[in-house]
């Protein structure tokens, strides 16, 4: 919390303090305290701040209102082109990282060098002791760099480990978490991200660079007090920065909205921010282009040469059975990576990230070294996987070779197994990691396997029944296994991350088979049934399950014909304030006995409405600090009545919640789950004949909508990101 | 409402009244009288329903759930199927008749017959005569189609004129409009559609198809039970075939799912919706891809050809312009549109739409025949506006002859105002008209002469600093007018329809360019953001408040600091039913007396609940008509009592709506209406302490949200299509 919003919260809070007397309609809304880490926005409140300062510059002309709007799109605009050019200068420096370190290995120079000096050097550089050397110094560098990403992170920003896709989720469904978004955040994560790639571990930079963009345009918010006045206003911003980090490290900028869409589900409540994500995934998409990192002046990364545009009818079968293999794979890499998460966090492990960090990256260069496909950077491989086999262009390690069909096979379903375990054990640890890129490689690695064998079984039985639409001339491909590696890509990322439409459109506008879209959505809804039948949730949804942000799937609830009664807090286990019987003292001391977010205000059992803890806090605050001396002993009064004050009492209706949303206990749980859904309020009473029932609490909603998962919160404290506990959002008792 | 479904909802309503005495938590929900056109549907009541039925059914072990889903995938795929099949055969029907009337007019084989039997006739066969005949024998075959197709409309099935999308809209938003998708509108739409089409006349086949896509999920779905049970469960069906209708109309899969998010804003309430809908779409285009209708074996209807896929910063300008121009003229469109339907509604024109229809396709036959890009249909025009300039491919009416450019430029611009005034009067005349099509039509001309005129002056002045960036070499093409075309297409649909990324989607998936998506958004950016300047409203929306359908638009609403108490009908207005005081008798001649759709139940001013009309009068024909004479006279309890009938009384707990959403009557404007958006809810009431303050309605909150709009309603009865007028959904005094 910087101290100029700080400032300004404070200045609201005072405003309010001082305006006990305005009538009822013309009050204003405030935040009472400023919101620190770990709180969730009351979207209302916020809403209805944004509202009002938005009409309090209209009253003043056109100009203001015209001015606020620029200001806002300003940040969109900066937010895309900074984006955009961070995501190329990554891509350049991660590049040079690359080369340097592949030209240390292959010339080894310094070892040349210092072989040229001693008599019987010579030797040592031919043979096993200069395969060894070179191993040693490919691995050595792996580690230095993936040591210092993690001793960056550790020391300067721990919240840049992992993708941030999960908390990025859980932050623009409302949760606050200012600290995820610092300057300092978005330095290390960046620069952690590059050498992290460098490093060889099995990660890529999708998810971090959407972290990185958020940052961003948190950043930029910083300077403009619009944002500051209104949370929901700033998470509509970084809905829009989400989606340019999308565009940016996929070079998709209708990928990008699709994620937003889809994944992120912020777009559902306002078509005005689709649109806003829309136009920064462009600018994004174009300052990226215009930087081109590649020289190709191109946004599609993975070129697909498919010859024939065409397909068959029958390859619907190994499309399927990849749809099916990429959702069973995709689960196990969930259950693999929650395993070790959970391993991680209960062992020593949790003590030593960095050590980790070391010693797995050591792990994984010297298996990768092993492995040809494991040893060049995951990007490389794909884009030769996803490429066609043309003599022009050369035979990639072999792969073409067509006598050599199971040993490319055989290689090929090596390569995907240990990605598979490397991946789960590295999306995790302490450096910035993200889950796409790696899961595009497992499914590339099985897509090329099954296209090879499928290739290779047509070309032995050119005449069976199920082949005959193939072309008769036999030099004429009939099946491209590169296109193959495509669809087990998107299998797998179905399987993994459990997006569908928007997985379409990134890996469609990643290689450019348009032509191909309808065998991609066939594999990538298989693995969707295939993966929702072993286990409802994605890996995203399972680490917020984990971590327990409160935040609240879109997914459809099913009760079994309870309703909102059997699942609140009955009117006997609240701790509810009594109009018109508290005294201020009183009030006081309940203050300091309960810590609850909120209490609700009765008369008897009759609901008269809700008031914060916070905003409740300084109202007392300020009638104890008054001039008043007798106000200790008055009594407080919620309810809006046409003459108060006349007995000696206290007036606090202006500090009672505006929305208070009241429902039937017999509504279904269903409903109540969908109210909070759809509208993000924080609580909801229910009453009957205008007497309390009970009420529910979003976290109560959370807690039963992850219900299911039996890791819920695990990772909740202590996690190895030193990361702050999630504090409760509501406990009413 | 055919029989089966009214004899089961008869049969809910029966079980309603039996169960009077059933304990308050194990009651079931019901329809107590069937559904009629101009209703909307209560979405809580149809999602209990729905929820009891699959209980019911995992209640009878897992086969019966399994099966339900079953048939829910079974209607979605023959859907799909079925509107691909559909989609394919029409073009080929279109492509039939419009061939035969060709060789008709070219050959005018009767004609030379009958010149061949007069000895004079020869002289015919030449010159002005022969022209003139074949003109009138064009002119002729365009009448004879456009008329039978406006017949045939007028006469089956009035609801199958125009494009549709407005209702579909509505009915997704909770309409209900039976008669709008039965299996003789169904064929009565697709017919007329191939005829209107190969009429000439200025309309497209795009919207239509998502109308008989709708019919076809509706039809299919009045075989399965399941769907009659829940209107809800229904809706969720069509808005997947509306998807799959949109996907074989552009050969879009894709685009037909953002459709469905963008345009008919249904997927924003749940995951599964937009999931289902994927899978229509990728089904429908599976289907027209088999079905092969051009032999083309590819779903891209206007591939683009395009040398370089390169573009440079300095055809923002240009691109830009056009954006500016298709927010414009879009706007304009619109405003024509609205005019002639006023004036339509409003003149002579309304007795005799048939006439009307034959005269207006005379007058655009001879237009079109003397203005050489209208005669062709719009499709073969955009086709051929599409390609670039390619010496082998041949030259489309001297398009491409580099010395006549100042002629081309003319022409297209001619051909786009004259498309523009015939798109503005045919869209809305009682055939199947649907608007996609010509305004690609319109944007791709003005988007070709842009182009133009940037490759002549960039000829022009090949050493000009802004050209800096094309070739030195002047024989490679630096400007491809041909994609200009695509650039105005997109601008102009910007501007009529007001979409973005479904727009951008499915103009890529059209024309195969996915290499300019970003231009494609700047454009459709632009003409958005110029649109809106000029008129907040897209085509669709326009109609929809003109025909005042009860449709909630998505838009965020702006308040000036009014709350719900502003607007809601206060307390003393309402009409309402006092607990404990009516007896039966009362209550019947209450409800003979008032009309509205329901009462607030209370007690003194206390809310107890919230009763409608229809399970009123259910309950109490069932009272009335039971054997105990002493019914009539005694009082009727609402609020559940633990001891309810000890003196006497009646206990009508039971039909109490089970989910009735109260607020605080300071409730912020804005968010009422959010919650009407969010929640789809009919009704909420504003309480204080327990007490009804007032209520707002669905149809409150519809007028308002249309109120700036000056023609709303201006439609809604006794339209040329003899439009049943809409009858106010809620009326509460």
């Amino acid at each position: 919390m910087d101290t100029e919003s700080a400032r300004l919260r404070a200045g609201e809070a005072y405003e309010l303090t001082a305006d006990g007397g305005i009538s009822h309609h013309v009050r204003t809304a405030h935040r009472a305290v400023p919101l620190k880490d770990g709180d969730s926005i009351d979207w209302f409140l916020e809403e209805s701040l944004e509202r009002q300062r938005s009409q309090r510059l209209r009253s003043q002309g056109f100009f203001f209102p015209l001015l606020e709007e620029t200001r806002m799109w300003l940040v969109v605009v900066l937010t895309g082109v900074g984006i955009g050019i961070a995501g190329a200068w990554l891509d350049v420096l991660v590049k040079w990282l690359v080369s340097t370190c592949a030209r240390v290995v292959h010339k080894s120079d310094i070892l040349l060098a210092v072989a040229e000096l001693i008599p019987w050097g010579r030797s040592i550089n031919n043979g096993p002791i200069r395969a060894l050397s070179q191993t040693f110094i490919y691995v050595s560098l792996a580690i230095a760099f993936a040591g210092s990403a993690a001793i960056l992170v550790k020391t300067y920003a721990p919240y840049a480990f992992h993708t941030g896709i999960p908390e990025i989720k859980s932050i623009l469904n409302g949760y606050v978490l200012d600290a995820f978004l610092t300057p300092w955040t978005l330095l290390i994560k960046a620069l952690g991200l590059a050498l992290a790639v460098a490093s060889g571990l099995s990660l890529g930079k999708e998810g971090p660079l959407v972290h990185v963009a958020c940052c961003m345009a948190f950043c930029l918010s910083r300077f403009f007090k619009q944002f500051n006045y209104s949370e929901s206003r700033r998470r509509k911003l970084l809905a829009a920065a989400a989606t340019a980090g999308v565009s940016v490290a996929f070079g998709s900028p209708l990928g990008g909205v699709l994620f937003g869409l889809e994944e992120l589900d912020t777009f559902a409540k306002e078509g005005e921010v689709m649109w806003r994500g829309f136009v920064a995934s462009a600018i994004a998409a174009m300052a990226l282009q215009w930087v081109n990192p590649f020289g190709t002046a191109k946004l599609v990364l993975f070129q697909v040469t498919s010859g024939s545009n065409t397909w068959r009818g029958f390859e619907l079968v190994p499309w399927i059975t990849l749809g099916v293999i990429g959702g069973v794979l995709g689960s196990l890499l969930i259950r693999i990576n929650v395993e070790v998460a959970l391993y991680r966090k209960n062992s020593l492990l949790r003590d030593f990230p960095v050590t980790e960090v070391v010693a797995f990256s050591a792990l994984t260069a010297t298996i990768s070294y092993m492995v040809v496909f494991c040893r060049v950077q995951s990007s490389e491989l794909v884009a030769n996987l996803f490429q066609e086999c043309d003599p022009a262009k050369g035979d990639y390690h072999g792969l073409c070779n067509p006598s050599a069909i199971w040993e490319n096979v055989f290689l090929l379903l090596l390569t995907a197994g240990i990605k598979l375990v490397l991946t789960a054990w590295t999306f995790g640890m302490m450096i910035p990691a993200g889950i796409f890129l790696p899961t595009i490689a497992i499914g590339a690695c099985l897509g090329r396997a099954v296209g090879l064998l499928t290739q290779a079984f047509q070309r032995a039985y050119p005449k069976a029944w199920m082949f005959a639409s193939c072309p008769p001339d036999p030099t004429v491909r009939c099946i491209s296994p590169g296109f193959y590696a495509v669809i087990g890509a998107a299998a797998m990322l179905g399987g993994v991350t459990r997006m569908t439409i928007s997985l379409v459109v990134i890996l469609f506008e990643l290689t450019g088979a348009l032509s191909h879209v309808l065998p991609i959505m066939v594999s990538v809804m298989t693995a969707k049934f295939v993966g929702d039948a072993l286990g409802k949730d994605g890996i995203y949804t399972v680490w917020i399950a984990m971590r327990s942000y409160p935040w609240l799937p879109s997914v459809e609830p099913r009760d079994q014909g309870q309703t909102g009664g059997d699942f609140m807090r009955p009117f006997e286990d609240l701790v509810v304030i009594e109009d018109g019987v508290n005294t201020v003292q009183e009030l006081e001391d309940h203050l300091k006995h309960w810590d609850y977010r909120g209490y609700p205000i009765v008369d008897g059992q009759t609901l008269i409405g809700y008031v914060t803890h916070d905003n409740l806090q300084v109202a007392v605050d300020h009638l104890d600090g008054g001039n008043d001396s007798s106000a200790q002993t008055r009594k407080c009064v919620f309810a809006h009545k046409s003459s108060f004050g006349d007995d000696g009492q206290i007036d606090l209706s202006h500090i009672v919640d505006q929305a208070v949303l009241q429902l039937r206990k017999d509504t279904p749980q269903e409903v109540v789950i969908s109210v909070f859904q759809k509208l993000n309020v924080r609580h909801v009473m229910f009453t009957q004949n205008g007497k309390l029932l009970g009420m529910v609490t979003k976290s109560d909603v959370v807690s039963l909508l992850t219900s299911h998962f039996p890791h819920s919160g695990a990772l909740a404290t202590g996690s190895p990101g030193d990361w702050a506990p999630w504090s409760p959002e509501e406990v009413e008792g």
